[in-house]
Protein backbone atom coordinates (compact mmCIF):
# COMPACT_ATOMS: atom_id res chain seq x y z
CA UNK A 1 0.00 0.00 0.00
CA UNK A 2 0.90 3.37 -0.55
CA UNK A 3 1.47 5.47 2.59
CA UNK A 4 2.09 8.70 3.14
CA UNK A 5 4.15 9.80 6.13
CA UNK A 6 4.52 13.52 7.69
CA UNK A 7 7.23 14.13 9.56
CA UNK A 8 8.78 17.29 11.59
CA UNK A 9 12.77 17.15 12.11
CA UNK A 10 15.91 18.91 13.36
CA UNK A 11 16.24 20.92 10.97
CA UNK A 12 20.32 20.00 10.69
CA UNK A 13 23.18 18.19 8.67
CA UNK A 14 22.31 14.62 8.23
CA UNK A 15 18.88 13.97 9.86
CA UNK A 16 18.31 13.32 6.16
CA UNK A 17 20.49 10.85 5.45
CA UNK A 18 19.83 9.52 8.96
CA UNK A 19 16.44 8.65 7.76
CA UNK A 20 17.23 7.67 4.22
CA UNK A 21 19.90 5.49 5.66
CA UNK A 22 16.57 3.94 7.44
CA UNK A 23 14.71 3.02 4.83
CA UNK A 24 17.09 1.99 2.42
CA UNK A 25 18.49 -0.97 5.45
CA UNK A 26 15.00 -2.31 4.75
CA UNK A 27 15.56 -2.12 1.10
CA UNK A 28 12.29 0.32 0.78
CA UNK A 29 12.36 2.41 -2.05
CA UNK A 30 11.21 6.03 -1.39
CA UNK A 31 8.80 7.02 -3.84
CA UNK A 32 9.09 10.49 -3.22
CA UNK A 33 10.09 12.91 -0.61
CA UNK A 34 9.73 16.40 0.00
CA UNK A 35 11.63 18.40 2.49
CA UNK A 36 11.27 21.83 3.00
CA UNK A 37 11.91 24.77 5.91
CA UNK A 38 8.49 25.16 8.42
CA UNK A 39 8.03 28.56 10.14
CA UNK A 40 10.71 28.32 12.30
CA UNK A 41 14.60 28.02 10.92
CA UNK A 42 15.27 25.37 13.46
CA UNK A 43 12.14 22.92 11.95
CA UNK A 44 11.88 21.16 8.57
CA UNK A 45 8.91 19.52 7.35
CA UNK A 46 9.30 16.05 5.40
CA UNK A 47 6.86 14.52 3.57
CA UNK A 48 7.29 10.89 2.53
CA UNK A 49 5.72 8.76 0.35
CA UNK A 50 6.36 5.11 0.58
CA UNK A 51 5.01 1.57 -0.49
CA UNK A 52 4.91 -1.55 1.10
CA UNK A 53 3.66 -3.91 3.66
CA UNK A 54 1.40 -2.29 6.14
CA UNK A 55 2.91 -3.89 9.75
CA UNK A 56 6.84 -3.22 7.71
CA UNK A 57 5.74 0.43 7.75
CA UNK A 58 4.32 0.37 11.32
CA UNK A 59 8.23 -0.84 11.90
CA UNK A 60 9.87 1.96 10.33
CA UNK A 61 7.41 5.11 11.55
CA UNK A 62 8.06 3.35 15.17
CA UNK A 63 11.97 3.55 14.18
CA UNK A 64 11.79 6.77 13.04
CA UNK A 65 9.73 8.00 16.26
CA UNK A 66 13.11 6.60 17.85
CA UNK A 67 15.60 9.35 16.05
CA UNK A 68 16.32 12.16 18.41
CA UNK A 69 16.12 14.73 15.51
CA UNK A 70 12.62 13.65 14.74
CA UNK A 71 10.23 15.33 16.61
CA UNK A 72 6.70 14.19 14.87
CA UNK A 73 5.66 11.29 12.87
CA UNK A 74 2.10 11.21 11.30
CA UNK A 75 1.11 8.39 9.05
CA UNK A 76 -1.82 10.51 7.01
CA UNK A 77 -3.02 7.65 5.16
CA UNK A 78 -5.80 6.51 7.05
CA UNK A 79 -6.82 10.29 7.53
CA UNK A 80 -9.21 12.32 5.51
CA UNK A 81 -5.77 14.36 3.99
CA UNK A 82 -5.42 16.86 1.22
CA UNK A 83 -2.75 15.61 -0.85
CA UNK A 84 -0.78 17.85 -3.38
CA UNK A 85 2.36 18.07 -5.79
CA UNK A 86 3.68 20.07 -8.37
CA UNK A 87 5.23 19.38 -11.46
CA UNK A 88 6.85 21.34 -14.31
CA UNK A 89 6.98 19.94 -17.64
CA UNK A 90 8.43 20.64 -21.13
CA UNK A 91 7.05 20.02 -23.84
CA UNK A 92 7.97 20.22 -27.45
CA UNK A 93 5.77 22.53 -29.16
CA UNK A 94 6.41 24.46 -32.37
CA UNK A 95 3.74 27.58 -33.58
CA UNK A 96 1.43 25.43 -35.10
CA UNK A 97 0.57 22.86 -32.27
CA UNK A 98 0.44 26.16 -29.64
CA UNK A 99 -3.41 25.82 -29.89
CA UNK A 100 -3.47 22.63 -28.67
CA UNK A 101 -1.54 22.89 -26.02
CA UNK A 102 -2.85 25.98 -24.75
CA UNK A 103 -6.45 24.14 -24.84
CA UNK A 104 -5.30 21.48 -22.54
CA UNK A 105 -3.71 23.86 -20.07
CA UNK A 106 -6.91 25.10 -19.55
CA UNK A 107 -8.91 22.02 -19.12
CA UNK A 108 -6.60 20.79 -16.49
CA UNK A 109 -6.18 24.63 -14.98
CA UNK A 110 -2.83 24.50 -15.59
CA UNK A 111 -0.12 27.60 -16.38
CA UNK A 112 2.11 28.39 -18.98
CA UNK A 113 5.57 29.59 -17.49
CA UNK A 114 7.81 30.18 -20.25
CA UNK A 115 7.38 29.92 -23.89
CA UNK A 116 10.09 29.54 -26.90
CA UNK A 117 9.84 28.62 -31.11
CA UNK A 118 10.59 25.06 -29.84
CA UNK A 119 8.91 24.44 -26.49
CA UNK A 120 6.29 25.39 -23.94
CA UNK A 121 7.02 25.25 -20.54
CA UNK A 122 3.83 24.21 -18.20
CA UNK A 123 3.06 24.15 -14.31
CA UNK A 124 0.23 22.01 -12.64
CA UNK A 125 -0.55 21.54 -9.04
CA UNK A 126 -2.70 18.64 -7.68
CA UNK A 127 -3.14 15.48 -6.57
CA UNK A 128 -1.37 12.39 -8.20
CA UNK A 129 -3.95 10.91 -10.31
CA UNK A 130 -4.68 14.50 -11.62
CA UNK A 131 -0.85 15.10 -12.40
CA UNK A 132 -0.42 11.47 -13.84
CA UNK A 133 -3.26 11.92 -16.44
CA UNK A 134 -2.14 15.64 -17.35
CA UNK A 135 1.68 13.58 -18.11
CA UNK A 136 0.11 11.16 -19.61
CA UNK A 137 -2.15 13.61 -22.32
CA UNK A 138 1.00 15.61 -23.05
CA UNK A 139 3.14 12.28 -23.85
CA UNK A 140 1.77 12.41 -28.05
CA UNK A 141 3.15 15.59 -27.90
CA UNK A 142 6.80 15.07 -26.74
CA UNK A 143 7.63 15.06 -23.34
CA UNK A 144 11.47 16.97 -22.96
CA UNK A 145 11.41 17.44 -19.75
CA UNK A 146 9.96 17.08 -16.23
CA UNK A 147 10.80 18.19 -12.30
CA UNK A 148 8.13 17.06 -10.11
CA UNK A 149 7.92 17.91 -6.39
CA UNK A 150 7.01 14.39 -4.20
CA UNK A 151 3.46 14.31 -2.58
CA UNK A 152 2.81 17.33 0.37
CA UNK A 153 -0.49 16.04 2.66
CA UNK A 154 -2.07 17.72 5.05
CA UNK A 155 -4.97 16.24 7.54
CA UNK A 156 -8.55 18.47 7.14
CA UNK A 157 -10.22 19.72 9.85
CA UNK A 158 -13.95 19.92 7.79
CA UNK A 159 -16.20 16.36 7.07
CA UNK A 160 -16.21 16.43 3.49
CA UNK A 161 -14.09 16.85 0.22
CA UNK A 162 -13.93 20.35 -1.22
CA UNK B 1 25.43 31.47 -2.06
CA UNK B 2 21.84 29.76 -2.56
CA UNK B 3 22.65 26.43 -5.54
CA UNK B 4 19.95 24.72 -6.83
CA UNK B 5 20.95 21.25 -8.32
CA UNK B 6 19.19 18.91 -11.01
CA UNK B 7 19.81 15.42 -10.44
CA UNK B 8 18.35 12.58 -12.79
CA UNK B 9 19.34 9.51 -10.90
CA UNK B 10 18.49 5.43 -11.08
CA UNK B 11 15.60 5.41 -8.84
CA UNK B 12 16.20 2.95 -6.43
CA UNK B 13 16.70 2.20 -2.91
CA UNK B 14 19.65 2.93 -1.53
CA UNK B 15 20.36 6.13 -3.97
CA UNK B 16 19.34 8.74 -1.88
CA UNK B 17 21.29 7.21 1.39
CA UNK B 18 23.90 7.44 -0.75
CA UNK B 19 23.36 11.44 -1.80
CA UNK B 20 22.31 12.61 1.46
CA UNK B 21 25.44 10.99 3.19
CA UNK B 22 27.72 12.62 0.79
CA UNK B 23 26.46 16.19 2.00
CA UNK B 24 26.54 15.39 5.54
CA UNK B 25 30.20 14.29 5.36
CA UNK B 26 31.08 17.52 4.33
CA UNK B 27 28.72 19.09 7.12
CA UNK B 28 26.33 21.12 4.61
CA UNK B 29 22.84 20.98 5.19
CA UNK B 30 20.20 20.55 2.17
CA UNK B 31 17.90 23.48 3.11
CA UNK B 32 15.28 21.74 0.45
CA UNK B 33 15.03 18.63 -1.55
CA UNK B 34 12.39 17.22 -4.20
CA UNK B 35 12.48 13.79 -5.41
CA UNK B 36 10.01 12.87 -7.98
CA UNK B 37 9.08 9.96 -10.42
CA UNK B 38 10.02 10.79 -13.93
CA UNK B 39 8.85 9.97 -17.16
CA UNK B 40 10.22 6.37 -17.03
CA UNK B 41 9.95 4.07 -13.96
CA UNK B 42 13.38 3.55 -13.86
CA UNK B 43 14.72 6.90 -13.45
CA UNK B 44 13.98 9.85 -10.63
CA UNK B 45 14.59 13.72 -10.80
CA UNK B 46 15.93 15.23 -7.73
CA UNK B 47 15.96 19.06 -7.13
CA UNK B 48 18.50 19.86 -4.47
CA UNK B 49 18.72 23.44 -2.35
CA UNK B 50 21.70 23.94 -0.60
CA UNK B 51 23.33 26.93 0.24
CA UNK B 52 27.74 26.76 0.66
CA UNK B 53 30.66 28.17 -0.48
CA UNK B 54 30.83 27.97 -4.67
CA UNK B 55 34.31 26.03 -4.60
CA UNK B 56 33.03 23.47 -1.90
CA UNK B 57 29.41 23.07 -4.00
CA UNK B 58 31.96 22.47 -7.18
CA UNK B 59 33.35 19.38 -5.16
CA UNK B 60 30.46 18.26 -4.20
CA UNK B 61 28.96 18.15 -7.57
CA UNK B 62 32.12 16.58 -9.16
CA UNK B 63 31.27 13.36 -6.25
CA UNK B 64 27.97 13.51 -7.35
CA UNK B 65 29.05 12.80 -11.05
CA UNK B 66 31.42 10.18 -9.46
CA UNK B 67 27.98 7.74 -8.17
CA UNK B 68 27.15 5.30 -10.59
CA UNK B 69 22.84 5.74 -9.80
CA UNK B 70 23.54 9.68 -10.85
CA UNK B 71 22.92 10.02 -14.61
CA UNK B 72 23.19 13.88 -15.07
CA UNK B 73 23.98 16.64 -12.71
CA UNK B 74 22.52 20.25 -13.70
CA UNK B 75 23.35 23.43 -11.13
CA UNK B 76 20.69 25.61 -12.83
CA UNK B 77 21.73 28.62 -10.39
CA UNK B 78 23.60 30.13 -13.25
CA UNK B 79 21.20 29.56 -16.09
CA UNK B 80 18.04 31.44 -16.41
CA UNK B 81 15.25 29.26 -14.95
CA UNK B 82 12.36 28.94 -13.61
CA UNK B 83 11.58 27.74 -10.11
CA UNK B 84 8.39 26.59 -8.38
CA UNK B 85 7.66 25.50 -4.86
CA UNK B 86 4.35 24.42 -3.35
CA UNK B 87 3.03 25.08 -0.09
CA UNK B 88 0.17 24.17 1.94
CA UNK B 89 -0.74 25.85 4.98
CA UNK B 90 -3.24 25.61 7.55
CA UNK B 91 -4.70 28.80 8.81
CA UNK B 92 -6.83 29.84 11.94
CA UNK B 93 -9.59 31.29 10.91
CA UNK B 94 -13.01 31.32 12.78
CA UNK B 95 -15.70 32.80 10.33
CA UNK B 96 -15.62 36.37 11.39
CA UNK B 97 -11.68 36.32 9.86
CA UNK B 98 -12.83 34.62 6.37
CA UNK B 99 -12.98 37.62 4.62
CA UNK B 100 -9.78 39.30 5.07
CA UNK B 101 -8.13 36.02 4.50
CA UNK B 102 -10.13 35.38 1.02
CA UNK B 103 -9.15 38.92 0.23
CA UNK B 104 -5.04 37.35 0.93
CA UNK B 105 -5.92 34.09 -1.07
CA UNK B 106 -7.04 36.43 -4.20
CA UNK B 107 -4.00 39.09 -4.03
CA UNK B 108 -1.60 36.05 -4.15
CA UNK B 109 -3.56 34.18 -6.02
CA UNK B 110 -3.52 30.93 -4.02
CA UNK B 111 -6.36 28.11 -3.80
CA UNK B 112 -8.42 27.19 -0.23
CA UNK B 113 -8.45 23.50 -0.57
CA UNK B 114 -10.21 22.94 2.78
CA UNK B 115 -12.35 24.89 5.03
CA UNK B 116 -14.07 24.26 9.40
CA UNK B 117 -15.49 26.54 11.69
CA UNK B 118 -11.82 26.81 12.62
CA UNK B 119 -9.52 26.56 10.18
CA UNK B 120 -8.52 27.52 6.41
CA UNK B 121 -6.05 25.22 4.55
CA UNK B 122 -4.62 27.35 1.58
CA UNK B 123 -2.22 26.15 -1.43
CA UNK B 124 -0.19 28.22 -3.27
CA UNK B 125 2.56 27.72 -6.17
CA UNK B 126 5.66 30.12 -6.88
CA UNK B 127 9.13 30.96 -6.57
CA UNK B 128 10.55 31.11 -3.14
CA UNK B 129 9.98 35.07 -2.52
CA UNK B 130 6.41 34.76 -3.12
CA UNK B 131 5.73 31.97 -0.46
CA UNK B 132 7.93 33.63 1.92
CA UNK B 133 5.51 36.90 1.49
CA UNK B 134 2.55 34.07 1.71
CA UNK B 135 3.18 33.01 4.98
CA UNK B 136 4.35 36.61 6.83
CA UNK B 137 1.16 38.06 5.78
CA UNK B 138 -0.43 35.11 7.23
CA UNK B 139 1.64 35.03 10.49
CA UNK B 140 -0.66 37.21 12.44
CA UNK B 141 -3.88 35.36 12.06
CA UNK B 142 -2.27 31.98 13.48
CA UNK B 143 -0.67 29.37 11.36
CA UNK B 144 -1.37 25.86 12.34
CA UNK B 145 0.70 24.07 10.11
CA UNK B 146 2.69 24.33 7.07
CA UNK B 147 3.34 21.69 4.42
CA UNK B 148 5.82 22.80 1.92
CA UNK B 149 7.58 20.97 -0.99
CA UNK B 150 11.60 21.92 -1.67
CA UNK B 151 12.13 24.28 -4.81
CA UNK B 152 11.99 22.60 -8.41
CA UNK B 153 13.66 24.50 -11.15
CA UNK B 154 13.61 23.90 -15.14
CA UNK B 155 15.84 25.77 -17.37
CA UNK B 156 14.06 28.59 -19.53
CA UNK B 157 14.20 28.09 -23.48
CA UNK B 158 13.44 31.58 -23.92
CA UNK B 159 14.87 34.68 -23.56
CA UNK B 160 12.44 36.84 -21.45
CA UNK B 161 11.03 36.43 -18.06
CA UNK B 162 7.30 35.94 -18.57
Amino acid sequence: MRHIINLQVENQSGVLARIAGLFSARGFNIESLSVGKMDSEAASHMTLVVRGDDWIIEQVIKQLNKLIDVYRVTDVTSTDFVGRELVLVKVYCPPAKRGDISQLVQIFRAKVVDISNRSMTLELTGNEPKIEAFLETLQPFGIQEIARTGSIAMVRDSNGKM
